[in-house]
C-alpha cells in the first residue's frame, strides 16, 4: 500500500498536454501493407472508386502513406474534451491481488456514454462528413458499441443516421438500439426489407439472424444511393487507426512525464481499431529502433484470425461487395460461434495490424471466454471498474505475462488497453455468474469452411 | 466557441487537491433538526438503541452536532482514488443550446462502475464494518443504485452482502440484480421466505410487487439476526450527508481554484443524499453569513416530499420498524406512483434537508417526468452524457434558471448535481422515444391516503 501514497493512482496529463495531431504509423513504417483492390479489375483502388462510398477527407487520411502527423481539427479538439483525456490507472489493487512484482497500468476508455474507445472515430468521421456538407450517414453495428459512438456524434453535429444492427443483435441487446435511438439515429434489425442486399438474403434465408457482412451490404447500398449521404466505418481501415492513435499519444505523454517504460503492451484484437491505436507511436519508435516493447494482440478462439487465418487478399464483408484487402483472415464467409465478444466477431483483421504481425512486430494468442470472463470479474472486484467482455482479454493477458513475472521475481511494466465498459453485456455476465457459459473453440474442420471462402486470386503480386 | 479555449470544459482538481476531511454541515447549523424517537418509548433514540442495527462509528457519525470537520480514513481515501475526483463540467454546449448568457456547471458523479454517487458512502460503511470486525452487510436497494455501490465495496473490503432488492424492480431491472451478483453479492426480491416479516408480507399479499419499506425490514431482521452483520442505509440518515460532502467539498475547490462564484446550486431530492453531499460546504458558509446561493432542492410531482409533504414525526419505513423522524413525509404508507426515477420515490426526506427547507435556508420545485425526460435527451445529446432519470430533475430546473437569464440578460452561475449515468434505465428511455411515458402528478385525495399514515404523536416537542 506504500505506493499509493507515493504515486497517484490515477496518471494524469492536463488539458493542455491533449495531444494536436494524430499519428499517422503507416508513413514511418518500411514496408507498406498491400493496397486495396478493386475485386472486378484486380486494379489497386483508386481515390475515385472511394468517393461514392466515402467521405473525401476520410479518403485522403487512407490513402496517406507520407505524413506521419496529421493536425486534428479544432471541431473535433472541442469534442475529444469533453471526455478526453481518458485515464490511465495504475492498477494497484490487481497487482496486490496477484501478488506480483509486475506493474500493470490500463488506459482505460469507457468514460463516455458511448462506453468505448470508439467515439475517437466517430467524431471524426461525423466532422468530416459534416464539412464535406452530407446530411446523412449510415453504418453498421454488431454488439452496438460503434453504433452508439456515432449516433452520439450525429447527435452532436447535426448528421442524421441510419444504423443497420445485426439482427440477433438488436434482439439480443435492445438497450443499446434505445440508446442509439435516444442520441436520434434510426436503427434498422438487418437483414430488412429496405435494401435489395437485405430483401435478397431474406428471400435465401427467411428465419436468419443476420450478420456484421449483411449490415454491411445494406448500409453502403443506403449511402450510395443518395448523394447527400456516405457510409462510415468504425474499424479495419487505416483512417481508424490514425484516429484512434489519440489513445496510445495520451498513454506515452504519461508514461513519459512520470518516467515510466513500458515493457510490454496487450490489446485486444477485433478488426484492430483500439490495438492500433493504443500501440502506434509505440510501435513507431520500435520500428525507429527507440524502444524494444513486446507487442501482444489477443483474441478470442471462436475468432482467431492472426493465430490461426491465412494472411490473405479477402473481401471485408460476407456480401463480397468492398474492395479487396490483404489481411490474416479467416475467409469472408467465416461464420464465428456466439462469443460474447460482439466486438471481436470479425472474420479479418486491419491490413496495418496484419502486415506488423506479419512482418514480426508483433506476437499473438488465442483465449477462451470462460477464461476471460473469470479475469474480467476480478478485475471488476478488486480495480472497480466492470470491463467489456473485448477488454476483458486484454485483461487476461496482461494478468498471464504478470504471473510469468512472479513466477521469475521480473519487475515488467505492463501496458493494456481497457476499450470499454461491460454495462450492456450483462447477459454475457449473468451465464458466466450462472456457470452456463460455453467456450467456442473451432477445431480445424470448422475453419477449413471458412477458408473456402477467400477469394481464388494471386496473392503475391 | 471562443470561451472553450480559454477555459477548461472539464475544471479539474489533482489528486493532490483531494478533501483529507468530510464536512459535518449540522454542526455549523444554528438549529439541529429534531432527535430520532424511540417509537415506543418517544423518549430520543439513544446510542445503545442503535448499535444492534447499525456499525458503532457510523453511530457516532450520527450523533455528532459538534465537529465541523472529520478526518477520512487513509483506507477510504484509497479507494475515493480510484474513482475520484470527479469532473466538474462546464455545460458550454447546453449553453449554447439555450443561447443563454447564463453559465451552467455540472459535477458528474456517474463515472464509476455503480454509476451513481452512492460509492462516496458504500465505501465509508463497508471500511467501518470492516475495521469492527463484522464480516456481513445488509442492505435494501430499490432502483438498485445503492445496492451496486455496497456490492462493489464489499468486495474491495471482502464482506458478505444480502441486498434485499424489491421484487417488481428485480423483475423490471435484472441487469443491475446481475451487476450485483457480479461483486459477490446475494440478490433477494422482496418479500421473500427468507424472513418473518417478508413471510407475513406475502401471506397477507401473495401476489405483491414489493415497496422499500418492506425490502427495508427484511434487511434490518437479517442484520439483527447476525451477531456479525449489521444493516447499511445509503441515504437519509446523517452520516451518509457527512460522507457524501466529499461532492460538495470537491466542487468548492474547484470553482475556488477558477474564481468562479455560484449563484444557484441544484439537486435532485429523493432521500436527499446526493442534494446534502453537494450543498454542505456553501451552505456552511450561507448560514454563516458568507455567501447568498440559492439552493433548489427538485423532486418529482408523483413523489413531491418537500412540496406538498407536512414537516412531521414519521417512520423511515413502510414496516414501521424504524426509529421516529422529523422530516417533511408524505407518510410512511404513501405509494408512489410507478415514475422512472426510482431513487426519488421515498415517502420522506432527510431530517436534516428537511430542516433547512423548513428554516427557509433553500427553496424546492416538484416537476413531471415527461418534461425531465425531454431535457434529459437533450442534454445526452448536446454534453455527451445518458443522465439517470433522477439527475434529470437537477439538468430541468437548471435549464428553466438559464431561460430565465436569457429572458433576463442575465449572467448568473448554476451549479448542478449530476448524480449518475441511465445505462440501466433504457426502458424509460424507450417508453419515452416511443411517446408512452405517462405523468404521475398526484391529486390532493391520493396524498391524503399517505398522509393518514402519519402516526398520530404530538409533533411539536
Amino acid at each position: 500500500m506504500e505506493k499509493i501514497k507515493n504515486i497517484p493512482t490515477k496518471i494524469y496529463i492536463s488539458e493542455e498536454e491533449l495531444p494536436k495531431k494524430w499519428y499517422n504509423l503507416r508513413a514511418d513504417m518500411k514496408e507498406k501493407h498491400d493496397p486495396f483492390l478493386n475485386p472486378e479489375t484486380l486494379e489497386e483502388v483508386t481515390k475515385e472508386d472511394l468517393t461514392k462510398v466515402f467521405c473525401e477527407e476520410l479518403i485522403e487520411q487512407e490513402l496517406n502513406q507520407t505524413d506521419p502527423y496529421i493536425d486534428i481539427p479544432q471541431g473535433i479538439l472541442d469534442f475529444y474534451k469533453m471526455y478526453r483525456p481518458s485515464p490511465l490507472v495504475r492498477a494497484y489493487y490487481l497487482e496486490r491481488y496477484l501478488d506480483t512484482p509486475a506493474e500493470i497500468y490500463y488506459k482505460f476508455e469507457g468514460n463516455n456514454t458511448s462506453g468505448s474507445h470508439k467515439l475517437n472515430s466517430a467524431v471524426a468521421q461525423a466532422y468530416y462528413a459534416k464539412k464535406q456538407g452530407l446530411t446523412h450517414l449510415t453504418t453498421e453495428t454488431g454488439a452496438g458499441q460503434w453504433g452508439t459512438a456515432l449516433a452520439m456524434a450525429c447527435a452532436f453535429f447535426g448528421l442524421d443516421l441510419d444504423v443497420f444492427m445485426v439482427k440477433v443483435s438488436s434482439e439480443q441487446k435492445p438497450f443499446r438500439k434505445e440508446l442509439m435511438r435516444t442520441y436520434g439515429a434510426r436503427v434498422t434489425p438487418s437483414p430488412s426489407n429496405k435494401t435489395n442486399a437485405g430483401r435478397a438474403i431474406l428471400k435465401a434465408n427467411p428465419g436468419t439472424g443476420g450478420s456484421l457482412g449483411c449490415a454491411i451490404s445494406e448500409a453502403i447500398e443506403v449511402a450510395t444511393h443518395n448523394k447527400n449521404s456516405r457510409y462510415v466505418l468504425g474499424s479495419v481501415l487505416d483512417y481508424v487507426a490514425l484516429h484512434q492513435s489519440v489513445i496510445g499519444i495520451e498513454t506515452q505523454i504519461a508514461l513519459d512525464k512520470y518516467g515510466i517504460t513500458p515493457d510490454i503492451i496487450i490489446g485486444c484484437a477485433g478488426g484492430g481499431s483500439n490495438l492500433s491505436g493504443l500501440i502506434a507511436p509505440f510501435m513507431g519508435d520500435k520500428i525507429k529502433g527507440k524502444n524494444d516493447i513486446r507487442f501482444i494482440a489477443v483474441e478470442p478462439k471462436s475468432c482467431p484470425s492472426l493465430t490461426r487465418g491465412k494472411y490473405a487478399y479477402d473481401f471485408g464483408d460476407a456480401g463480397k461487395t468492398t474492395p479487396l484487402m490483404r489481411m490474416y483472415t479467416l475467409g469472408c464467409g467465416f461464420m464465428p460461434a456466439p462469443n460474447h465478444a460482439g466486438g471481436l466477431r470479425y472474420h479479418g483483421m486491419s491490413p496495418l495490424i496484419s502486415k506488423l504481425y506479419h512482418d514480426g512486430y508483433m506476437e499473438a494468442i488465442a483465449v477462451s471466454q470462460n477464461e476471460v470472463f473469470d479475469y474480467a470479474v476480478k478485475f471488476a472486484r478488486t480495480e472497480g471498474i466492470l470491463p467489456a467482455p473485448e477488454s476483458a482479454h486484454a485483461i487476461y493477458a496482461a494478468v498471464q505475462e504478470a504471473l510469468k513475472c512472479k513466477e521469475k521475481k521480473e519487475k515488467k511494466v505492463i501496458v493494456l488497453g481497457l476499450t470499454g465498459t461491460g454495462y450492456f453485456d450483462m447477459t454475457a455476465y449473468k451465464q458466466f455468474n450462472d456457470k452456463k457459459l460455453v467456450n467456442y473453440d473451432p477445431i480445424d474442420e470448422d475453419l477449413e469452411k471458412g477458408f473456402a471462402t477467400i477469394p481464388d486470386i494471386p496473392q503475391n503480386r
